[in-house]
């Protein structure tokens, strides 16, 4: 199937023309995805249309304030999918819709063109952003609620602003969208300025687990079920902890190994210039950005490691 | 001696209008003192002015870069005070400069009016953003090490646009200062990304440290002398973890009383709405902004505990 790449005039044009949406986000959602599927969804309803948005997994309590309460009671029939690089991420959601998707609307540059229509833009620091500007080419009025849901995905996905993806652009919209009633304030207190006592406690274990190889240009830390378990975290907790690692003065590879239920273990990569982190998830069947990116292992947690380790090994030694 | 208030517009005019200029940064600096008084310095400059930067107290490490290194070779004919809302905090310059400052350029609320004139702005995120208006009306270049040192201030002091102070304007000058050349990604990676070894351990010890008062509406730790000295921390680690009691769930008060080497206690005070931190830090002749204030105590910490507690006990109490 060839994939047609087109911009977000196209895109809008598109979404104006059809109806019966179904906006599907990324298995193990996080702020980006749910934020774009919200606005995106709020947006066409407040046009008419029927929309609905759907995640392969449970939205995380912290983000249960943009979700859509109403019963889905309509077949779709334009499929749009946002914030996923890879139908794999659709997870559940797959099988049903792996090969139907009409509209992708994505700003990671390993987007796999899986999609018939692909706005992608990969210098966007969140699928917000490029969300953000179909919403304003929709001529649609941007709600407190929609504000705050764009809001959101351009937050999280710069960890507030902080990360080098950053643009100028970010920061401008932000500006907008503060000034359309964003509850900048309460998500920002709730994503970069609240640890849960959970969270302390793991923070603490793994400021404790930390590991530093190839002399101390890698820090690597594990959770396992065990810490997991005891100090009661969430998806969200692990997820914020992962940039920990790549925080610590001289670490130039991050890497955040944590076993998951079914027995894998799911790894977490952060890089700093000019480490690209998605090149060593993609040697793992990973994937991501150049700064954050990650991977799955099925086998032991020192084969996982040993393999991990090398690889990160070649990195930091052929890009210097 | 009367304060005359000013704008952005009448501050630029005296700076045009005056030349041999001392501008003076508070003791215990931080990013956005000098970054305004580094900025302005440069600036002045740039027109074929004297001036010169001073500061109290030496200047950290971290904020070395922006540091300007020649030495100071006239006598001053204009005193400009950046980011300083009391003359206690000119520390050891207090002396010399104290009822002699022309101008004070400030956003604190609490700026008790001691210079000759004053543009305050106590609205505004961070002085930096203060000065950017006066460069502007200066139509003075922003070279990129001027973006880099207002960008400083202005992400320092709102946590990177995270605090409930930052405002549409912050986010749109970060945006400028960003196309001008701010070395955002160093400075955001330097003040927000980075912790240094000893200050991890610190974070570690002071985890270890947290108590709870009041149900859980306020967390507070106690750094020692012998926990700074053990860790090898310097002051900028020591500021930064002051923000963490604060973000522990439930804390609507956040405390870190640090000891002195001069055996006083230093007390930084972190609130959430509707919590005013600076009524508390004015009760013991210290001041601040509503969600961040200080004070400090020369007698037994115990005393000082107890003081302390009891007034955050009434603030908790009354507002509701």
């Amino acid at each position: 199937m060839s994939c047609r790449k087109i911009d977000a005039k196209k895109a809008a044009e598109f979404l104006k023309e059809n109806d019966d949406f179904y906006i599907l986000t990324h298995s193990n959602p996080d702020g980006d995805t749910v934020g774009s599927g919200y606005a995106l969804n709020a947006v066409l309803k407040a046009m008419g249309k029927r929309s609905a948005v759907l995640c392969g997994d449970p939205i995380p309590s912290k983000l249960k304030v943009l979700e859509s309460d109403e019963s889905i009671c309509f077949e779709p029939k334009t499929i749009v999918a946002v914030d996923i690089a890879d139908e794999r991420l659709l997870g559940s959601l797959k099988e049903r819709f792996s090969g139907k998707i009409d509209l992708c609307i994505d700003h990671h540059g390993s987007n796999n063109e899986y999609a018939k229509m692909l706005y992608l833009e990969a210098d966007s620091a969140s699928c917000c952003e490029c969300v953000f500007e179909v919403v304003k080419l929709l001529g649609a009025r941007v709600t407190p609620k929609i504000a705050s849901a764009l809001y959101l995905g351009m937050a999280t996905d710069t960890g507030c602003f902080k990360y080098s993806s950053t643009t100028p652009r970010t920061h401008r919209m932000a500006a907008e969208l503060m000034e359309q009633g964003a509850d900048f304030d309460g998500i920002n207190r709730s994503f970069f300025d609240t640890k849960s006592k959970a969270r302390l406690e793991l923070e603490r274990a793994v400021l404790d687990s930390v590991e530093y190889l190839y002399g101390g240009r890698c820090a690597a830390v594990t959770i396992t079920r065990d810490m997991i378990e005891s100090t009661g975290c969430e998806q969200t907790d692990l997820d914020s902890v992962s940039s920990l690692p790549r925080e610590i003065e001289g670490v130039e590879v991050g890497v955040t190994i944590k076993e998951q239920q079914s027995g894998a273990y799911r790894v977490s990569l952060r890089t700093h210039e000019p480490y690209d982190a998605s090149e060593i998830g993609k040697a793992f069947g990973g994937g991501g950005h150049k700064r954050a990116a990650g991977c799955e292992f099925k086998c032991s947690l020192s084969d996982a490691r040993a393999a991990l380790f090398s690889k990160i090994g070649e990195v930091l030694e052929e890009t210097k």
